[in-house]
């Protein structure tokens, strides 16, 4: 087999086997194809597409290119949550006890990462002791005894697409649905899955700007996934304002426990039930999602997904006293309001404008290198829709120094009040089933 | 400027600006821009295609990244003849002295190249003495003497077209129109053509199966041509069989010769006063088509084409007695008849096929380190169309070993005879003038 036959088959759009995506993907990570040839291939995917067929054997086969987890010893049927980025999303600290709370093993792999806010990671570990440190063995025996855990990145997952993410990153072919695709399940599957929920996020402050594009990449992730034996379902969330209130790390832990205790903003509340409900039914927790709704609803107001969290924080060594006295929480020594320069309605709030300046008061990383202040970020008073005063806080900058000038004129920069009465923006778009 | 913006600008459909195209060009050539994302801008080219203003940027882009011949102390206007490649193409032997007796200045830069026989330099070198290596004041000094010379490659012309090609050619990406078409006439130019005659072949010998696709590519090249100043025609001709009778390196001067006096094959001859009257008239010695064609066909036949021949090889060391006595060219030991198996009409004889059995006797060069005997090869004594009796030779085999019953079997293999009646093919499918 030759890698030129096969690029040559994708440009003239004839359908690629398994065996050839299998020779593509080994070949490619083991250096035996070049970067020219794996470029050339990427772009005639990114104009000529894959078939289901095709993006399913490609999610394998990068799948096959490195160490994969085994769960097989957690009871259970194991359900992982990706979302595809957003600001302001505390869903994973949120679903993880909340799940797990209705006997849902969650045994969840996670990362630190670039972007607006630390990874979810970062976000525990503003909770004085919290670590993501153990042995395999450990993790797997802490989901058996309290359904829920989280480790940081362990194994040499996926190595096909990291080099693939890396070369398409500076061939302007990141952005094609068959390759996203393929690469978020692939890392998904190399994890341990069984099953696996999806919240495809739309809009500005998205990866995928317009809701078609977003439909597309969620219904090619549920295809794959029930393609290759893994149970997948997918929400497609609104992204264009930031979700919940809170962006930052401490700040998000909060919000999370506040949502925890069914006192959360509504849409995050929104979303987590609707997430939550797909990785219920999922689990076989639940036959339908209306049921799991009701379940996860009646465990945010019985105490126990708190109650949950709690023990998911005491058995990682965090001090669990913060559910109780959140005052324990790293906190930022300014607390600055922004307020509105006249009255109406909040039109919009541009989600990743919003993210940055969380950023730049240093709640997130620029670059692997950076270091990330737990305690700071913004906590949003006024959501799309909502109605305001001139001089009414819009928002509040949670800050470690008080030179936030700059960071206010952008703030302001991508805010916009009307006059006219405005809608809250739908939440949830859809959900993809298979 | 980035290279990942030209590549998505490409990829998006939006015309690359002539800034945009000399940046790549440039930065590829230095090494600046990595194969990679060159391979997916090609890709992406092929998949795209460019507008006749992009392809025009992307030659003079080509010709400007190395040398170019200056000819302009060369009097009138030196007009270069191009082949797209074909089995038995004789017409650069003929073609050069043949305009030359009508005063038009032919400086001839060609190559040695592998193929089904040699080059252009191979083929006149089966003559005694002939040479090739001159100094570039000497070349011009012959143009201007006696209006022809050929010299071998000199200077480093067009490194980026190398380079790209190179990188196309393990990419998938060489059969493409707008990259064909810049890179043959980037080539035309550095040589220091004024105007530029094209010979693009159509069929199953040729690069072009298709004559749709061999009247895009005719066009693509005279289009820019045109643009960028330099006039250019084209012509669409048959490759389905050998063109002429001869195919080697001796045979194919042998045949030239006959050709001169007005002797030759009616397809070759033809198709070299097609392309010889273009340029005679871009070179400015005929008004029109028709003309030139009568002025050409009067030197073949008044023995002042053939004149010409005699004082160009003369003048280049060659021994030009072989003008009146060919028996003085290289001769194999063995002339073996093809003999007809069955009586009626020659319905196939597979151009490129036929060309392999010529290479297979040692006409042609299958690596560069390949060395050619001048003096063998294949004479066609039937063309397609002609009638056939069972035992006549359908063409004689010239070799230095006995030893063909192979080739011949691959003969008979890609020769198909018939009862009915069959058209000979049409030669010329098309003139292209701007």
């Amino acid at each position: 087999m030759r890698m030129y036959d096969v690029i040559s088959k994708k440009r003239d759009q004839v359908e690629l086997t398994k065996e050839e995506i299998d020779f593509f993907i080994e070949g490619y990570t083991k250096g035996d194809i070049p970067d020219y040839q794996a470029s050339a291939f990427c772009m005639a995917v990114f104009l000529r597409d894959m078939s289901e067929e095709e993006r399913a054997h490609l999610t394998m086969a990068m799948v096959n290119s490195g160490d994969t987890i085994d769960l097989s010893s957690i009871d259970g049927v194991k359900v992982d949550k990706h979302s595809t980025g957003g600001v302001g999303d505390t869903t994973t600290l949120i679903l993880a006890p909340l799940v797990a709370s209705l006997d849902v093993p969650v045994a969840k792999m996670s990362g630190r990462g670039l972007g607006h806010t630390g990874g979810t990671i970062d976000k525990l570990e503003s909770i004085p002791g919290f670590s993501v440190e153990m042995e395999k063995e450990d993790f797997i025996k802490l989901v058996n005894q309290n359904k829920v855990a989280v480790i940081g990145q362990t194994g040499n997952l996926t190595p096909a697409d990291k080099k693939l993410y890396a070369l398409r990153d500076v061939t302007a072919t990141v952005n094609s649905i068959p390759l996203i695709a393929s690469s978020i399940m692939s890392k998904k599957i190399a994890a341990g899955a069984d099953g696996i929920v999806l919240d495809v996020k739309t809009g500005a402050g998205a990866f995928m700007k317009s809701e078609e594009e977003s439909r597309k990449l969620a219904e090619a992730m549920v295809s794959i996934g029930n393609r290759v034996g893994r149970k997948t379902m997918a929400v497609i969330s609104e992204m264009s304002q930031p979700l919940g209130k809170a962006i930052g790390n401490a700040l998000e832990v909060k919000e999370a426990m506040d949502t925890l205790k069914g006192k959360g903003p509504e849409d995050l509340t929104e979303l987590c039930l609707t997430l939550g409900s797909q990785m219920v039914v999922l689990a076989n927790k639940a036959s339908s999602l209306e049921e799991a709704r009701e379940k996860l609803r009646a465990n945010m107001e019985n105490g126990k997904a708190l109650e949950k969290f709690k023990t998911f924080i005491k058995s990682q060594g965090g001090d669990e006293r913060v559910v109780d006295d959140p005052s324990l929480l790293p906190r930022a020594s300014y607390q600055i309001d922004l307020p509105a320069s006249e009255s109406g309605y909040v039109k919009e709030m541009v989600a990743d404008e919003i993210g940055k300046a969380a950023m730049l008061l240093g709640a997130g990383r620029a670059t692997k290198e950076s270091e990330i202040d737990l305690a700071v970020g913004l906590v949003l008073n006024k959501k799309v829709g909502d109605q305001v005063q001139k001089g009414e806080s819009l928002l509040t900058l949670h800050a470690n120094h008080e030179d936030v000038e700059e960071i206010k004129n952008r703030l302001y920069e991508n805010i916009t009040i009307t006059e006219n009465h405005v809608d809250s923006p739908t939440l949830i778009h859809g959900v993809i089933k298979e």
